[in-house]
């Protein structure tokens, strides 16, 4: 990290465009995520500011931004500009940071750059930020792992592999869309209804949503070669919410022996700001403190730089509104809270398990981190886990009996149609300016 | 199927271009598939003709294909020529076998249009022939799962499911390489050598092939609706062979909960050349008879033309060719034979499965068949059946235990470095001019 970059974590900057100071704003100076916006029917890079898009292409073209990145930035997706070198996203950052906090900068200073580079975010669409080659998906908490396994392996909750492997399989990139989209429920294959009886064909009816952070994949690396830990994160980019819908009962019915399949890739819904991993930097925290007597990972999974700032402490929450609440003008309840600084396996471990087999991952490529589920019931990421597979926990510490209740009067065990899930994330941290990831939306339609 | 098209498949068609009407030939004038190639540099379309490539790009340039397919053929891909339109396919067929048959055609007659339009295969690089958004990986051969559930599971070899659904997962499309590329045995975690203890990590030491066919998605579908299974044959363009390399070791210990992962993703090959669903329409078949007392399908895979003419006969080999055997000079051995006809789930079973949910597939996604294996031991797909888990087979009844022996005198379990994996496909039949898929090839190389 170098001074450049530190400058632009300063929490006392503040910027010419007032929404931009609001302390509420998920968009401070001190964050700038990136994102794909459409304007006039094209689809161009922008960054976010306040309750702004700053249109990279026109900042560029203007020749405000480095040279040696305008290739990227006139690009119509992300994928370039995640492949760039390290220095190059850091020195890009720094000019943003600039334009945006200098008074007397070229932007500041001129209205009529303002009218063509300053857009406000509600008079245009977001779009999907990368191509994306390939999504990964991983099952990097313990609790949720462990939760998962409880209700289905009462007597052996979690596989004897997890403790050393970061688990993961390949999902589907073709049906991953962006925050806001409708999100129809599937029909599928679902379980017979006594042992040896045939299955039915109809729609889902456990049908759960999956509280996740996508990593977006920066520089990739060639087929056969691995990324060790120790250069992990250089090939991260940035980070958002991702929302991994998932079909309980059709996946019940199919994942044996070969996985998840149609249970997960009918949608994924996805934030669509990249923030930076240079705007979380002050957010990093030690890697999650493995419980007592849990084996030490393999010696590609380990290095002292994971150890002490592997972990990034991202608060996480669930909010769902219904129709009937919306109806009754109710805002929309919690579900749950919870951090990212809570999983057992980091982001940079899970990239170098990925690579590890000689595995090509290529920028703009998306890592799921899996269910973010902490140790109390408040921070269980999916409705399987809060309502206990529709059973209201067993009576056991830890696992009330409670209805999951909705200000409606409603009661939930999995999503309704019409139910709009809402997950929001941000970062704080005493001395340092709060950060927002925004929101990732998406509300249920019926089957066809 | 209309008259155009039939005469496509007349048995006394030959070609004004000789080596076509060779009758050892994959690629006489009745098949012509498609492939992608390098020529100066740049991506060509292309078709395949006895030992020549027809350039599409410059056939389309010189005016002798349907101008509606111009923006297609003169694509570095065949993602928009697999998206086309059925009709428009077929024109384009009837079109390059009626230049290549009629000696008073327009290429017949110019040696200068030939100069540019006709290139020698062994001049060229044949890349992947599309740019792959998804590819998905199905389980459909009863005889492959039921061998390899014995290994695992004797008293229950089959899981519930397998007769109700079309079992698939996801797989990586970023490490899908062109048959000749050599493949680098990947390392990774290994299962602990006893219950409990820890596992290690280095170069798999179970390597293995498993022989597939891949479906080329044609046409695809909006996200949220679902594909009929009347339908379905109109989505598939057509097939390649497939080498799903699979870290067996790697496998036994990784896929527990959710599925196959590093132990597959080091890479997968594929043969260059894409024989359409209209070549292979001579050699449809009707699907394999389900056996006494399996359950019927539910209504969703059910329907008369699929059980009519839903399988292929397309006759399979493997071929293995070790470092030795290539030292002492001594030809390729083949390992097993077999014919796809066998597969219980068809085609247009995955494909509608596949989209049953609504996942949207795109032109140019791959689908694999799956390992196929026949009933006997010559037609096991793959040396985990083959060497039963390289214990060469249990002492029951079609099971011997006969070591895999290499003409060398060497013997496999698993695959050495230096091995070069070698499948080939084609169909005959009666009456009809034989057509085949190619080659698929790739050899081993020592891990890092």
């Amino acid at each position: 990290m170098n001074d450049q970059l530190n400058a632009t974590h300063d929490p006392n900057l503040q910027s010419w465009i007032e929404s931009a100071n609001d302390p509420q704003t998920d968009f401070p100076p001190q964050n700038l995520p990136y994102c794909v916006f459409l304007r006039d029917g094209v689809r161009r890079i922008g960054a976010g500011i306040g309750d702004r898009i700053l249109d990279l292409f026109e900042l560029s073209a203007a020749g405000l931004l480095p040279s040696v990145l305008t290739e990227p930035l006139q690009s119509t997706c992300l994928n370039a500009l995640m492949g760039a070198d390290l220095d190059q996203r850091q020195a890009l950052r720094a000019a943003l940071c600039g334009l945006v906090t200098d008074r007397k900068s070229a932007l500041a200073e001129s209205e009529s750059l303002q009218r063509r580079i300053l857009v406000p975010q509600n008079s245009v669409n977001l779009e999907l930020p990368a191509t994306i080659g390939d999504y990964t998906d991983f099952y990097a908490s313990l609790f949720h792992a462990t939760n998962v396994g409880s209700m289905f392996r009462p007597d052996n909750p979690l596989l004897p592999n997890y403790k050393h492997i970061p688990i993961g399989y390949h999902g589907r990139a073709s049906s991953i869309v962006p925050s806001g989209m409708a999100v129809r429920r599937p029909s599928g294959q679902l379980p017979p209804a006594v042992e040896g009886a045939a299955p039915t064909f109809g729609p889902c009816q456990n049908l759960d949503y999956e509280l996740e952070l996508g990593f977006w994949v920066g520089k990739g690396n060639r087929l056969g070669e691995s990324i060790p830990l120790s250069s992990a994160e250089a090939h991260l980019f940035g980070v958002c919410l991702l929302n991994d819908w998932s079909a309980r009962d059709m996946q019940r019915w199919e994942y044996q022996p070969l996985g998840p399949f149609l249970a997960k890739n009918f949608a994924s819904s996805i934030s669509p700001w990249v923030v930076t991993m240079e705007a979380l930097q002050p957010f990093r925290c030690e890697a999650f403190a493995r419980p007592e007597g849990d084996p030490q990972p393999l010696p590609y999974l380990t290095d002292s730089r994971n150890e002490r700032s592997g972990g990034i402490e991202i608060q996480l929450e669930v909010w769902l509104s219904s129709r009937k609440m919306r109806d009754q003008q109710l805002p929309p309840t919690r579900l749950s809270h919870g951090t990212f600084a809570q999983m057992y396996w980091t982001a940079a471990q899970i990239l170098t398990h990925h690579a590890s087999n000689g595995c090509n991952l290529r920028s703009g490529d998306l890592l799921g981190s899996g269910t973010v589920s902490g140790p109390l019931r408040e921070s269980r990421g999916c409705l399987l886990e809060l309502t206990w597979n529709g059973e209201f926990g067993r009576p056991v510490p830890g696992n009330q009996r409670t209805p999951l209740a909705l200000p409606s009067g409603e009661q939930r065990t999995f999503l309704a149609d019409g139910d709009e899930v809402i997950f929001r994330g941000w970062c704080e941290r005493p001395g340092m300016r709060r950060i927002g990831l925004g929101e990732c939306r998406g509300m249920i339609e019926g089957a066809i």
